[in-house]
């Protein structure tokens, strides 16, 4: 019996997406804070399991106060923020699981580096850049965040002091100064369907 | 339309296991080198997927080279990288997956904060203590290290020169050396159905 025991063979992820019916993938929203990034993705998380499709949304509720509640905001923990982020979303997205990130993640080397590591692991990398004036980001202003770095009394806000780094070529570009919650909800599950992510 | 674009309701856990009809669990395997950990949990994994139940694997492979890659082997680094893997089991709970977590975690300090950490999130936390006695572990020995730590080439080796300490209550004790891997993995989803977190 005990020559046995040390066999182990994993479970390919061709394999586990037969069985669970959907090969997984990360959905990176990008965009500037109040663009919209968490309504969307919440309004698509209960779309997709309503769909019985398995579904999970890191976010900053779930991910700063958890794993990532050693890291603070200088420019090498927000650099290593994202990157556990991405490590963690290809997790998901190899368990068969859609994942949903909601960060800023305003630099493009920081997504063309989550990018990589699904691409090379053969997973499904779809850039969302949720797309909106500054100006209208700051009308919305939910936390009264830009009214404050306005005024200088928050640094290194994205877009007012620090640099936003629009994506070049996102796989989709949502509107969300044109479009409804649930259009962009909608066009991102016509993505999912088209690029049979799901069915 | 910019007026609801700040709203979002986040699923509640509640919410999201009726959606998917299983609340989730992390199955935490702690267990000697050659224990069995890994080989357990592969059967295991393979058997709730050929049920339909979502359910993914934490362990050296998909976690040391990717999240933890930046992580050595100091006292600091290793509890370090139990604290992530904790965090990550815990989302993948929280997702309404059954997260199998296999590493030797050897310091019952580090998993009663894993459990702690699922206990506040009211998030099922089953230890797993993969049992066999360490004379068997080494004549098992499948990568010869027990071999190298006894002629001293590999330090601090749990079990050799470094402490393995056993759970004092773990849920389930699975002795590896008396029981094949077949019953090891039936007898924890007898377990699981019991605690209906599987149906």
């Amino acid at each position: 019996m005990a020559t046995n025991i040390t066999w182990h063979h994993n479970l390919t992820h061709e394999e586990r997406s037969k069985i669970i019916g959907q090969p997984g993938a990360t959905l990176w929203f990008t965009g500037l804070r109040a663009s919209g990034k968490s309504t969307i993705a919440c309004a698509l998380e209960r779309k997709l399991l309503e769909q019985k499709i398995q579904t999970y949304r890191l976010d900053g509720d779930n991910v700063r106060f958890g794993l990532n509640k050693d890291l603070g905001f200088s420019e090498a923990d927000r650099n290593e923020n994202i990157r556990r982020i991405s490590e963690v979303a290809k997790l998901f997205a190899d368990s068969c699981t859609i994942a949903l990130t909601s960060f800023i993640s305003p630099y493009k080397k920081d997504r063309d580096s989550a990018r990589k590591l699904h691409e090379d692991a053969n997973l499904p990398f779809i850039e969302v850049y949720v797309n909106v004036p500054l100006e209208v980001a700051e009308q919305r202003d939910p936390k009264g965040l830009y009214k404050k770095a306005r005024e200088g009394l928050i640094k290194n806000f994205t877009g007012i002091d620090d640099p936003y780094e629009a994506p070049e070529t996102p796989e989709i570009v949502l509107n969300t100064h044109e479009k409804s919650v649930e259009e962009c909800a909608d066009a991102i599950i016509s993505y999912l369907k088209e690029k049979k992510i799901i069915a």
